[in-house]
């Protein structure tokens, strides 16, 4: 089986008079979204910083670039696998950490981590999310877990002892999201779900973080949001603290967030495995380089110190052929596959992951190529 | 008689009170098309690959180059005519193979190679016909055969054999679509019309195809399907390969498809006569380069080893001399005559040819040419 | 008095309750324009060539382009006079030729010559005109006469002592429409006014044009048009033949047309006095590069051998800086004054004329100079 | 405290029901304004000269530069702060000299100045405010006057004694406006607010002005008028004359509307303290240089010699980290308080300088700096 057997399927079951029950294009998927989601949740997942400039060039910059298909390779056998940290993926594509995932659906992280485990393809689960880290691991599934960096030294240490044990085996720090971003729409309607306790279940579940509280955060929500947000949010950590993240993870750790060469050798040099060339999809610095041009000098930087991962702006196959052809070992993808869980669930999610890899199967081979390893800035025009 | 001549046709009707049946533009002929169409023939032909930025790209390709007219030369008389393979045409322009066109009307390719052929305009058939490659031949006219190559040596020996022997005289050999791409418009539609049986024309009228089968196509169409479908969509073929061709079809042929300069030098290498730098209207690899951004550095490198057709986003006159310029010997129109057979049979395909040739003859003029062979890139702004 | 004075006198009368009749908008104008005429006249004048790129390209050229205001100059007074072929105008304005514009209100070239006279600027009449020669020169004022020069030397020579015998002293000649365009909105509408013989007032009050007739035109319509039709449109000059004009024209002859450094060199080659710099407002060659864009390098090539004139795009006073900066002398206004007429007559230009002259004077002021011969590439950023 | 907190508040009162009373974004904000006001207010603030090409380049312009966020770095505490003229101010922001805000509310400048003294945030006052130097004087708070310079010694004089009476500490002289430009909104409403008196308190309220007058401004509003206009419209100054406002104010002189490196250095030589490199929101010339894309060679020209100002377009924090970046030392805000004071007054104003602060202090420390002074080119993407 290989993933561009979905178009089959699809096709199929048009002769048998029956259309997909969610749309193959992710702008026509996010429309149905929004129709069935209310503003608050709909705007939190969609929307930006500022007033968007950043999401907006992340897009621009995938369509500056072109492919250059080459003809009459032998293409036709195709593997997209890809090897991350000595491990074996099936595809070039990992699921972006999002949390508070319950707010567009009520299965939440259970319905994402589902439909990743059906496919092989891993989930980064987020810090954030609706579901424990232990809840998640009964996916079963390859898993890694993000880490919003608290400033509780053993809360963070605990959160590690709870991914290591649970099977998540890469650690991905976000780095560029110590503070929320100022976001006009989720300003506008007032909507913050963590406030409300959603997204908590995380830090709530942790037996560090509950001995933090006076009262158990059953009895008072309240007091335990206050504890969380100062140690969450609004300070930033430094080069010289991620010593303590490396010397309590055995497996690779990978800085999410980064948008400059210097950051990304500095990366190295404290021991890293991996960074993700990502400016969060637009949500945090608006007016931030589009993250597809700042993959390229990140990419030289760094050579083979570093596995380079790439996220925002993914929409379709294409998309990934540029970014690995610039760089990227893998990419990881976003909204598009929120967008799928507010509409289908666990099907959904896998409809739209099924829909990615198909498109990409498709475009690597008509591009002439037989897997990513071929990938390189020769398959793009010359810019 | 010249092409522009249907310039005063129009007018000249004007002053009887008669406005001409179908607009002479050809965006306003494709929304009076999508009025009359079913979704699915409508956007199989209207559709792209993945989110149309490729075929987007083509038309901004042809926007960023510009035309430096010329003044005061003698080019009142103009002869649009080249020469191709030995053979002269009336003008650098033929007709694109483009398949299953009952979808949009049901004359379908007989009515366009009627038009073609009351024009002298040549007509490349498609593979993917709803007529066999005989009955299209009875309506005269120059003829070209496209082939889309079966993983089937002894089909594709009996399909060149059949070209040849009904008089088609150039081979014109798709390299991009050895497989669908993926196409969002199509699959939200589950609409492959292939699956029902319209474009299998030509294998199924053919005798090696028959042959394959266990009951006939008349007894049992999913069963000719089922052959049909892996021998024709799945499996690319390689440049070893091209030798069957070679060895096997005594006029010209041309590789359709590349976009690449190596790729055209191999196939200078492996005795081809030509290539269409395409990408298939955008419909194969999304985010490919234009096909426009990708003719001059392929001409160049061929020089005059290969003679360069083009194909891809050909919508006025204007764009033919550009490409013509860039170094194309010739152009492919597509989709626009479509339109013109939706809305009109064998006149509205005639109407859209008049129209192209009628412009390209005036913008070729007013230019300062007297025909295709003064265009040069001097006559584009330098880039 | 100063062409600025406009301004107060409309804020003034704002203060007596009195908005302008018609609006200082341009944009807003045509749209007046467009509702109050039928389909035809509107879109003969607002269309263009084939998709209109090239109409769109001479906006985007002078958007692309930037003024650099400079402060403190001592530029209270301002003389936007300019000499032209020793003869001074109030401004470096003249109206551009513009034919049948009886279709877009009765008083046609005779309310456009009353309103240019009553502030002194140059209107070039039209051969196209819907009124002859001698009726024009009759509204005084400044005029030069614009020549579709017909393939009749007689009746050339006779239109010549016509416009010199009735005070027309320059004379403009049309290189670039030796034969009418592709132009897809007159075509649907197939809406030609001079098939109808609207725009024929000069060859039918000619007296050797006339005396090509069998039957007067009075009589015979149609004879008159298939005389005149040949004579004028299909067949273009070549350079050898402006000896014609220069030997029998006086005054200063201008070209209007050129695009390429290499034809104004010619011009001066052969005794032309002037080029304008013009792409027929996207009319003729669609896809013909931007005019403003060509202006630069054949004002560099001609240097002090012409006079540059400028034409095609103009809509506001930085406009007319821009392209004063990168080198004319002067500029030719075009549709914008066609819709005062439509929306207006008389008063109408008039208003569109003052309004323009105004915002030129207030923006060079504004910019730093105190009339036109300040302006080089240096007003402008670097490009 | 800081600026960011009113990020939480605003989150907060959304956890008490409450949504923000004014949108966050000033686009919204600004169509709510315009619902609110006349047409006249409405365009007068919003309009530009001309077609709007230069106000449209000022956000192009900001757009098109990009900021490379830098990762853990110790930015958890930021000081905006910045001194200007060795005054200190909380933050590189300043309230652009705006006339006439009676038109949008009626407590106008009042409403602004306080809102601006309760941030501490400098207001610069406009000569053509609806208030009195002296009354806005009395909201406290750092001020600066702007000049409206009379060509009338004495009561250019007198205005500056006024401005140095009341606390005014710096003078911002505007060299872009000496006449009013083409504002095609403005004219087709024929809406000039000054020509009934408002916005000329200052003028009005002045004893050399009113010494100037026949009759009492109170008994003769348009006796005053006139006396007004040819005073403050219509004459340039020049460099020589700078002289009488170098002698005759004792604190920093800032010279607005510089858009050229050569007048910045003049300014330096005249003993002038700085300059606001502006373009008026594009209200003057228009096809005028993006403000923006001028700075950086002003910035470098002028080196230590003056301190450079920026303004023009900015309209999200991440534009203020911009100007900065390319060598402002602090920005003025136009056009979104004043949208601000149209829907709220000074709650309005207050929540427009609040929003803006947050979002520049959340996009500095997420863009990884811990204040303005850390702000150089190399701080967005090299272009």
């Amino acid at each position: 089986m290989s993933f561009s057997d979905y178009q089959y399927e699809i096709y199929l079951n048009g002769l048998a008079g029956q259309q997909p029950p969610y749309s193959t294009s992710f702008a026509e998927l996010e429309r149905v979204a929004r129709e069935r989601l209310e503003p608050g949740p709909y705007w939190y997942v969609a929307g930006s910083a500022g007033i968007g400039a950043t999401q907006r060039a992340n897009r621009e910059a995938f369509d500056r670039r072109r492919i250059v298909p080459r003809m009459l390779r032998d293409v036709s056998v195709r593997d997209l696998g890809v090897e991350l940290f000595g491990r074996r993926y099936p595809a070039p594509l990992l699921l972006a950490p999002i949390g508070v995932q319950s707010i567009v659906h009520p299965d939440g992280e259970m319905a994402t981590a589902r439909a990743a485990a059906s496919l092989g393809v891993p989930m980064v689960l987020s810090t954030a999310a609706s579901h424990t880290i232990e809840e998640v691991a009964e996916a079963g599934g390859p898993r890694w877990f993000q880490l919003y960096w608290p400033h509780d030294d053993e809360v963070t240490l605990s959160l590690l002892q709870r991914a290591a044990g649970s099977g998540y085996d890469t650690l991905v720090v976000t780095l560029d999201t110590w503070t929320l971003a100022w976001r006009p729409r989720d300003l506008d309607l007032a909507y913050l779900p963590f406030l409300r306790g959603t997204g908590l279940a995380i830090p709530f579940s942790d037996p560090v973080f509950r001995s933090r509280l006076e009262r158990p955060v059953e009895e008072d929500l309240n007091g335990a949001i206050i504890q969380w947000a100062p140690m969450f949010n609004g300070r930033s950590h430094t080069w010289e603290r991620l010593s303590l993240l490396r010397d309590n993870w055995d497996g690779p750790i990978v800085l999410k967030g980064v948008q400059h060469p210097d950051d990304a050798l500095r990366a190295a040099d404290a021991g890293m495995d991996g960074v993700v060339v990502s400016n969060h999809g637009g949500r945090q610095v608006d007016g931030a380089t589009a993250s597809l041009d700042a993959l390229p000098a990140i990419a030289a930087a760094v050579g083979d110190r570093l596995t380079v991962l790439f996220d925002s702006g993914v929409r379709t196959g294409s998309d990934v052929v540029k970014a690995l052809a610039l760089g990227a070992r893998a990419v990881l993808l976003g909204r598009p596959y929120v967008w799928g869980l507010a509409v289908g669930g666990e099907d959904g999610v896998r409809h739209v992951l099924r829909s990615l890899l198909a498109e990409l199967d498709l475009t690597l081979g008509l591009a002439g190529h037989d897997g990513p390893a071929g990938l390189d800035p020769s398959a793009l025009e010359a810019s």
